[in-house]
């Protein structure tokens, strides 16, 4: 693995690799970073999973999409996490493709080197995190992915995220429930 | 395949295969239910993915929840999407085990015959997703799943989801936001 890079500390923060699986378990819609030697692209993405706490996750993407070939050519990618000011920019990346498009230009989305891998990070998105490609299982385009460092705005708070439904609504984050205690035996370590 | 069952219009009615997609896409929790052959049987799943739009999806369990037994034996399962009204049940489900527990009983849950699956529908489910097991993915410990027929309650209306976020809270469905016009050459025909 390359020396990791150092992030700016007011703009990022790392965040422990045992809660990062809680960035995608609620199902967020999220934007995919990918890097292809010459340039950085962006896909929407809402068809993800949660694998493991380790944190290992699964998206499903393919040869519809044009990040699909730097996703598998590098085997690295950036999970981004958009907040629900950036919805217009969330469906506009979502309905045109990078082999014609600089998507980061034209929706206002700034690449930030990351600390490991070559997809760049998103300033604007509440949490970045950065993947390795474990395993492509072409006979379903489920792309497995395990994180290897993660961060989170340093000043972003509490800022709510979209759920795409799938037929062009999205249904932004409501109150949340506190149900800690009885799940207390549920909860994985440094959660 | 056996002869489907006639379902009750007052309770549940058909939805269109090609709309269910859109019940798991914004990745509300879930309850899956499964028949052993004696006894039926649920647990609550956070960890689901669409697969495409036919519809398929996965979901990942594995040795450690007591249903995967019957759902490696009987190759179906019902996916059902509960209310926010229904946490109390959502969380009691996935602390305690069918192996000592009848949980239909113990969280007030109301098993129905399903169309054409032997796992039960949950009458107080938004909808109901009877499905039967294409794959599992041992390696990853991923389930993919075939919708066979689903069903929408009769009586509930317009009524949020919950969505767990991993660490013991849960986050209600908020507003909804209409991009269909924009999202119109992305949507499926039948959404």
């Amino acid at each position: 693995m390359r020396r990791a890079r150092a992030l700016d500390k007011s703009v990022m923060r790392t965040i422990k690799l045992s809660k990062v699986f809680t960035l995608l378990e609620s199902g967020p819609v999220v934007l995919v970073t990918t890097h292809d030697g010459k340039r950085p692209n962006v896909m929407t993405i809402s068809w993800t999973m949660v694998l493991d706490f380790t944190p290992r996750f699964a998206i499903t993407t393919g040869a519809w999409n044009y990040s699909y070939k730097a996703l598998r050519k590098t085997r690295e990618c950036v999970i981004a996490i958009p907040t629900v000011d950036m919805l217009d920019a969330v469906v506009g990346v979502g309905t045109c493709s990078g082999s014609d498009t600089d998507k980061f230009a034209k929706f206002g989305l700034t690449p930030l080197p990351g600390q490991v891998v070559e997809a760049p990070l998103i300033k604007e998105c509440l949490a970045n995190i950065e993947c390795r490609v474990v395993e492509i299982i072409r006979r379903y385009d489920i792309v497995v992915l395990d994180a290897v460092v993660a961060h989170r705005s340093s000043s972003l708070r509490k800022i709510r995220t979209l759920h795409a439904v799938g037929d062009g609504t999205f249904i932004v984050d409501g109150r949340r429930l506190d149900r800690r205690r009885q799940m207390k035996g549920k909860i994985p370590e440094g959660v």
